[in-house]
């Protein structure tokens, strides 16, 4: 397999694209097609602020790195959740995205759960009786609320997530088994900012995990590899093993089942109705001032008070 | 494993419907089942003379059995195909639905393809060049013709077909990969009759395809066993397997994804838009008399004459 572009030995053979790439190309091609997402969805310009949320692993260094090298403006926030035995996960995850933002002189702030909340999400998760052995909704709704915190404090302009297009397919799926209507009208890959909630895209929502694993060893970033010792056996897991089988057969399978539904979202389907809730609440926590679908409380203030 | 009626051993277990019954009280509870459906979605009337596309099957006989139990007013029309060497696969079927219809008293007729067109599909598919080893799309396209034309000859009040759950979980998960909002906004088990065709419903939509096969087995129909020889590796069968993975590890998947798509589907989910064509288009084949998006001839038509 040749690189398109040199007829060099290509080091990334991407089906998907019926594309091969040799390390060199492949370093240019990716940046240049997420800066294609970034314009097609209007997610930023290089006028915003953009607060990344850096988890350590190659997702979100992949996403940081291309960004500070097309030439945006950005800083990294790092959510410490405290997990596993000594925070040994956590710790580790950390330590990658500290040596990468100091490798660049760039900006990483720290959210720190225990600091903030007093415990840890698994503490919160045995307390709140919501999955004692597996805090992942408890830690979804956290890191949600931290990252709109950060970036409501630091008044930046949009909050960026590192969710590749595996990540997204497998969300769809999932809310196209249950055909979720409230769900699937509110899957842009950019939403904007409103009353109590920071502006948030996705620029990596059309990158296949394996492109951002292949960025981020060939351009030696130093990443987080393990994956966290909740998500065994969850079931994004198996929706993605699940695509992956699919892919395998006809490459290109999760690329063309999102972009359609991108179209068709932004063709109108799915129109807010009688069936699925208002796509955004105009009702704010009382506490936290973000929003929340009840009068009361906010889903994570919920967590720690008790009305 | 015990019958929840009558506690004797169940021959029939439905993890998807938390249900097991005995051979005597399954086959009381299916036909019960088919009835709610027939009437949740209005499909037909027991003043309805009902036109039953028969394939020789075990779907098409145990739905042929069902209605007739239930008292509504069925004929049955098999198309002959001539499928096979020597047509082997159509004459077998053809015999189990011939034995069948007799052993009712009731009237099957036959819309015999070689006869009418002059040529069996998969002489068509080769002359046509639309799949010369595989002549599925043809032998699609040439069975709803004449399912429709034997409808409308006859003057029925409904085509009824025996679609399954699988069948019709695996044609929505193929439409949902591809997004395509033209067909999505079109799966509704009943369809009203319009100019040149014929009023359309599908009464096995909920029912999984392991319910026909007992129903068949218990009830001592002799149905066509052997699967169409050109049904191999297709597209719909990998579908289903896929779909059968789920299923297996939740049981009652693939109920609620063909359930929830007609509940979004009922609620105005996939509205037609510039998008997506007519649901029903308005034009007639000036051959046949039966829709076509085109203004020229239908699709049918197209594959024997030439403009």
């Amino acid at each position: 397999m040749k690189c398109r572009t040199c007829g060099a030995k290509a080091a990334v053979n991407m089906r998907h694209h019926r594309l091969s790439l040799c390390s060199e190309h492949f370093l240019r091609w990716l940046p240049n097609y997420v800066q294609r997402t970034i314009e097609k969805y209007n997610m930023f310009t290089f006028e915003d602020r953009l607060l990344i949320a850096v988890s350590g692993g190659k997702d979100s260094l992949s996403l940081w790195d291309i960004l500070h090298l097309l030439g945006y403006q950005t800083e990294g926030v790092y959510i410490d959740l405290g997990i596993d035995e000594n925070f040994l996960y956590s710790q580790k995850s950390f330590k990658a995205a500290v040596s990468f933002a100091e490798a660049r002189g760039l900006n990483l702030t720290v959210y720190d759960v225990k600091e903030m909340q007093g415990e840890i999400i698994a503490e919160t998760a045995v307390r709140t009786r919501r999955g004692r052995n597996k805090p992942c909704s408890v830690c979804g709704l956290v890191k949600r609320h931290a990252m709109n915190t950060s970036a409501l404090k630091g008044k930046f302009d949009v909050l960026v997530t590192a969710h590749n297009l595996d990540d997204e397919a497998a969300i769809l799926l999932s809310n196209v088994l249950d055909w979720s209507l409230d769900f699937l009208s509110r899957g842009y890959p950019v939403h904007p900012a409103g009353p109590g909630f920071s502006k948030k895209a996705k620029p990596l929502c059309r990158t296949y995990e394996r492109e951002t694993a292949a960025y981020a060893v060939l351009s030696k970033i130093d990443y987080m590899q393990e994956e966290c010792p909740f998500s065994t056996d969850s079931k994004q897991i198996y929706y993605k093993q699940f695509l992956n089988q699919w892919e395998d057969r006809m490459p290109g399978t999760k690329l063309r089942f999102y972009n359609n539904y991108l179209k068709a979202l932004y063709n109108g389907a799915f129109p807010v109705g009688q069936d699925n809730k208002d796509v955004l609440s105009q009702n704010l926590c009382p506490n936290c001032g973000q929003p929340t679908q009840t009068g009361g409380l906010c889903a994570f203030c919920s967590l720690y008070i008790h009305e």
